[in-house]
């Protein structure tokens, strides 16, 4: 069964087509720059490509898909018997991936408020593919979903409690798809059931973010009621004081939308580094350049401290888990971040650690009670499985 | 050899009277209300009394002060030989108290924009004192000095960098008198010099902070730039999204002065409760009102993550600690702050915690690694001992 899986970004449209249940990826590609002067089509699956052309908006990007799709891979848009679809953000409605009907489409759309950048994207796929492949069952994967069992002690926020109530400011958590997924894999490995384990998991990625899952549930997680809360991520400043926020206001004189582009778009690893928001060109640099080793050695303690935590939230921990670009590539972000910690019973295998880049494998010594993961993520095969069951099951 | 403690708050004096090195109060109390229709002036020594009249600003209020030693405990304004103030911001050039002279009051005043709601009332209290005890030696304790030994990693915000080169935003750290205070306590209890302990302090009182110290210096602590930041108080919200915050900007409109007024004045653990920010009226309500219970609940679980956090950035600790009017006196607090913290070898004594109340004791039981104290605070004291120190040395 053909299941085509869309990521619909602010300009772009990802889309991977998988052959379910046997998991193998069939074709895979994306467009970016939609709405801009060029824009780009990368196609990877019986052919490869790369176009450059005008595409003006993701309803043209998602038809481009489907004519490529078409001409290379299935001979019918009917094979695809499924399209799963990202959604950023679920509230507090959704607790797991579902069918889309209407009332599941009203629901988004009573959350645009809570993710503006996102979910109105989100929601131009989902309309796109209804249109484009009208006998296909279209799935929803809420990055929330995931994070809907954080007991209230974690998830609200010491305001006026009535905030939540009339405004739904609360931890709603994302990453939940890939945070859910290495959770699940760690259990798998350890020969645990789903709902026994207790770990932390470190999505470290373009946004980063880190979950205590307890009982196989996300019980904390450090994004909040925005993606900007938490870690130090590539442009993103993560936690500050809020009294830091009052003073850029009212004593430099900045515009909010201003401080909102200085939080999400200037700050993390770009901001103190001034260099860049990437690992890749950062890491060279380590121990050379000070202010790029500052950010590397910040973003390192940050997550130490959030791992620190979330061992106290949960008492007792079987695994913790490295997924995501950094979290699967970095051996030195997972060293740095987990260094001296064997009061809590975390011992790193600094070799295996090492060689571990990319791919699968327990990176802690034998003698640590608690186990150590890399776990490349898959939110998008996640999310084709999702789809998958709810067909079978349908 | 008496010392005056001056401490001074935005409408309210207070003051000790200390004969050093005996460490003796000799006389106590504090003017409030200052500016507000009816001023109260109470007065604890030789007499006791409480008044009520109008003070119309803090000259006033130490007039008062002045002429009421003078009448009932003190023969000549000379005998006091020393006045020690408490400043709360010393911003990064204060690493430990100062005798006060013009370059001190320059330096004062030039951080008077990181602190506009405390320095200008320290100030006022020096200036005063200047007058008043013009042959004392005035003495400066800081609350950010004992946190000036905060490395970089810690003390940065993942802002760009230069937010912290023009503009000195960064943590700084407050309430470091009692912090230090009490770590030097707790090392003098367990037989290790100053600078062998490391230890978690909890400052918890109307405002709460937890500093991590690492062999006797401050290497982390929660308050940042701002007393705003970190743990959930009696009326601020402690940590939150900065994401919150620019929603409640650009989506509610909110203005920065009323948010500034939410977040330091109605949030917390009133905020939660919607009852009270004092643990004497939540206290009898916890498990009966289900606010109350929930905002109890999320200050100790805040402090868990804090203490556990701090754990992972000391790698070893010696001690910690519980300071301050709820430090010392809710055993509640304390057990839940840690419980099932064995993992980390924190054993806590439940039968002593519920008897060590506002007294210096031991809460841990014999097995636990990590000692747990409950060490009353009293910064008054300590500004005293340093402003006669340095007078015994200059």
């Amino acid at each position: 069964m053909k299941i085509l899986v869309i990521n619909c970004g602010s300009s772009s449209v990802k889309f991977k087509l998988f052959e379910m249940p046997e998991e193998k990826l069939i074709s895979y590609g994306n467009v970016e720059k939609i709405g801009e002067e060029i824009s780009i089509f990368k196609y990877y699956g019986k052919v490869n490509f790369e176009k450059k052309l005008k595409i003006n908006n993701h309803q043209e990007g998602l038809e481009l898909i489907a004519n490529a799709l078409l001409e290379n891979e299935i001979k019918s848009i009917k094979e695809i018997k499924g399209v799963g679809h990202r959604v950023v953000h679920g509230g507090e409605g959704f607790n797991s991936s579902v069918r889309i009907n209407d009332e599941v489409i009203k629901k988004i759309e009573d959350h645009l408020f809570l993710a503006p950048l996102h979910n109105p994207h989100n929601l131009a796929g989902i309309k796109g593919c209804m249109k484009l492949f009208p006998e296909s069952i279209q799935v929803a994967s809420f990055d929330t979903a995931f994070h809907t069992t954080i007991p209230k002690i974690s998830f609200l926020y010491a305001l006026p409690y009535d905030f939540y109530q009339k405004y739904k400011i609360r931890r709603y958590g994302f990453h939940g798809i890939s945070h859910r997924y290495v959770a699940r894999r760690a259990a798998e490995i350890m020969g645990k059931e789903k709902y026994e384990i207790n770990a932390i998991t470190c999505h470290l990625g373009n946004g980063c973010s880190v979950t205590a899952v307890k009982n196989g549930k996300s019980y904390d997680t450090s994004m909040g009621f925005t993606p900007l809360e938490g870690l130090i991520m590539g442009t993103r400043s993560g936690d500050i004081d809020p009294g830091a926020i009052l003073y850029l206001l009212e004593n430099l004189n900045l515009k909010p939308n201003e401080i909102n582009e200085l939080l999400n778009k200037k700050s993390g690893l770009i901001g103190i580094s001034g260099i860049s928001n990437d690992f890749r060109n950062l890491l060279p640099l380590y121990n050379k350049d000070e202010k790029v080793t500052l950010a590397i050695d910040m973003f390192c303690y940050r997550l130490k401290k959030y791992i620190g935590s979330y061992i106290a939230a949960l008492g007792l921990v079987h695994a913790i888990v490295f997924t995501g670009g950094i979290g699967e590539n970095v051996s030195l972000v997972r060293e740095k971040s987990l260094e001296n910690m064997d009061v809590f019973g975390i011992e790193i295998d600094k070799a295996k650690n090492e060689k571990i880049v990319g791919k699968e494998g327990k990176i802690s010594k034998e003698t640590s009670k608690i186990k150590i993961f890399v776990i490349p993520t898959n939110e998008e095969l996640r999310i084709a499985f999702d789809t998958y069951q709810i067909i079978s099951n349908s």
